[in-house]
């Protein structure tokens, strides 16, 4: 029997394994770290799976299928935590997983795959700055070189691993082979508003949103606030304004698109002159290539025209650049008939967040699981769902493990 | 016979009594003040002026009209500087009208007034962040309690004072009483681009702008910028945006008005993140209170209009107030004769930048006349005068003094 209760009291239990007392930051191979990892090596056996920490500091559980060694169907979500984390982001996906093993479990069920639930040891890349160690890990797409990848303290990833008691050379042992992994499921809290919005407990991710992301630069006049005329002044945070402005419009032009100009920042920055030079950044997230691409190039456009018009020059660099990656359309499908197999409406939504499966497709198709969360707030311990939705995300997965039609 | 390139070499000269080398700040009180106010002194002297130190630091000049002990016409500007600075901001006012003098001693001229040149101890306010110090105690205004004002060393002005060799308690002996001043004029760059638009060498002040400072905080919400759908967020930057484009327009609506926004501070201010909070200052200058304060309460309901739009809540609170500093029309005539008497185009202007005629209005008429600067620059090494502008702005105030027509 799936219990949404347990569900929510583990994610409890996890969130006292925590760097700093009273609230929750849990990075890639700390004590704690390694605290949360045996315990929920002690729930994947309970569920009645083989389990183990892999060469890269994952917890890796198996659930054989109807004989021993089938292909696998892979669960899972990470255990690290941002710095001052709630306690869904990541956990409720793998020890959602582990309740729909113990499910099957306690029926004695097997199915025609195994089941592996994965608990990835980083995703966030809060400690080492490179985020999914864990998932790249998996799907062989981790370099080796970037285990010489050191922390604030010194530290590289090697070493970590092997104070941690791991062997970092072992690494392409924990890579999977393609046909090994059936497909990837994972289940997440949202991290946004939409599903809260339109009153739905679950929504199936249609793609892992790509993004793009630019600092731009205006360099206008600066002057005193007091004798420049205004039709005279080149004023940067004007022109800025109207980049920002701009870039809403453009970011509203598809109900799919968003854009955020996140910092800005004011040269000199005093009440009595005008400003001389502004920069800020844009950051453009589209589960459409195309989509985003064409935002970045009008908001490009758009920026060079406003500094034209205003007697400024801009200068605009991309700093990083992800495409997108797109659920398999046959298991969109699954999840939805999961879903509406429990008689509740179907929402298709795109990811605004990075998440695992943006490495793990590189050996397998994947698929994801999105559950309501109070406000749509992330990465703060204000992170909140309910029970039944804890509930409802459970027996959706579980519904979906148990119909789930591999390609071949 | 009026040198306007002994005009210029007394500016380099003064500009040589500097803290830094390679650079020009002087500061009220300072050991390069005291060199700056010798030198001037001695040219005052020079100039047939009887000259001194007054109590509170100015460098004080009189030249006798007709008979001994007549009222006089002053002028003047201030010595101080900036940190940073030109050479030419206050410097150009008291080095022209010693010059002015020195065409009249040369002559042998006496007017039916005196003329005293006031060389202003601290205009900017750069040590002890209280301005117009020498100005406020020519016209009685500055409170004997100010003197226990500290620089950021500790030091109080009634010290340094005496640290300097002066007396703060015979601060009421400054004060010129009513009567005893004619009228008040002051020769100063424009600090402004207007003139080189324009293509003018000089222009009459006609006021010196009032101005109103405020601070606006608007409360949003932050949020994951890839998770938050456009149409769902409370974004405080884009609302910010707005209010800087309507401070912007409403500025522009009537050609004396200026509007800034020069300082806007966004939280978190982090590329991924929708911002929750942005802080920004608006400054609003005018030669007219009522537009002014016009301008201030259309920005403040544009503010609460943009924030209420967008379910943002707004802020705002004044900083600093002051009313405009007329100039007076009989004055304002004299000097626009005295520019039409070269066969120059009169232009009137208003200054945005504070002045000692603020402090000396509260016993004389004032008036100004504005010298053509580079680029509108001051307050900066870049600021730059040509010396034939120094020769017409000389010239103007010369001819200015010799038609001057008090009241009476």
């Amino acid at each position: 029997m799936l219990s949404a209760g347990r569900i929510l009291q583990r994610c409890d239990a996890l969130a006292r394994h925590s760097e700093l007392p009273g609230g929750l930051t849990r990075v890639f191979l700390s004590r704690e770290y390694r605290a949360a990892a045996e315990q929920v090596l002690g729930w994947m056996r309970d569920a009645g799976m083989r389990a183990e920490l892999d060469a890269i500091g994952n917890v890796a559980g198996r659930y054989e299928g109807a004989r021993p060694g089938l292909p696998c169907l892979m669960l899972g979500s990470h255990l690290d935590t941002v710095r001052d984390a709630g306690r869904y982001d990541g956990m409720l996906g793998v020890i959602t997983a582990i309740e729909c093993v113990a499910a099957l479990a306690e029926q004695g069920k097997r199915l025609p795959f195994a089941i592996e639930v994965l608990g990835f040891g980083d995703e966030e890349g809060v400690r080492f700055g490179t985020s999914m160690l864990g998932s790249r890990g998996v799907s062989g797409t981790l370099d080796p070189a970037v285990l010489n990848t050191r922390d604030a303290h010194g530290v590289s990833i090697a070493e970590a691993l092997r104070q941690f008691g791991l062997d970092g050379s072992r690494l392409a042992q924990v890579a999977r082979k393609k046909g090994e992994v059936l497909a990837y499921a994972e289940l997440h809290i949202e991290q946004g508003p939409v599903l809260e919005a339109e009153g739905l407990s679950v929504g199936v991710v249609s793609a892992i949103n790509g993004f793009s992301r630019l600092r731009a630069t205006l360099h206008g006049e600066a002057g005193h606030a007091g004798t420049v005329p205004m039709h005279l002044r080149r004023d940067a945070l004007a022109a800025a304004a109207e980049c920002v402005l701009a870039i809403e419009r453009i970011a509203q032009s598809d109900a799919a698109l968003v854009g955020t100009v996140g910092r800005l920042e004011v040269k000199p920055g005093a009440i009595n002159v005008i400003p001389g030079e502004v920069q800020f950044t844009i950051d453009f997230r589209a589960p459409r290539d195309t989509l985003r691409q064409e935002a970045v190039r009008s908001a490009v456009d758009a920026v060079q025209e406003i500094a034209s018009k205003r007697r400024l020059t801009a200068a605009i660099e991309k700093i990083q650049e992800l495409g997108v990656t797109a659920c398999a359309p046959r298991l969109i499908e699954q999840l939805e008939r999961a879903v509406a197999a429990q008689g509740l409406h179907v929402r298709r939504l795109p990811s605004g967040a990075g998440h695992d499966g943006q490495a793990i497709q590189a050996i397998a198709d994947v698929a994801m699981l999105f559950v309501r969360c109070k406000g749509g707030v992330s990465h703060s311990p204000a992170e909140s769902i309910t029970e039944a939705d804890a509930g409802v995300g459970a027996r959706t997965l579980l519904s979906f493990i148990e119909r789930f039609e591999p390609r071949s």
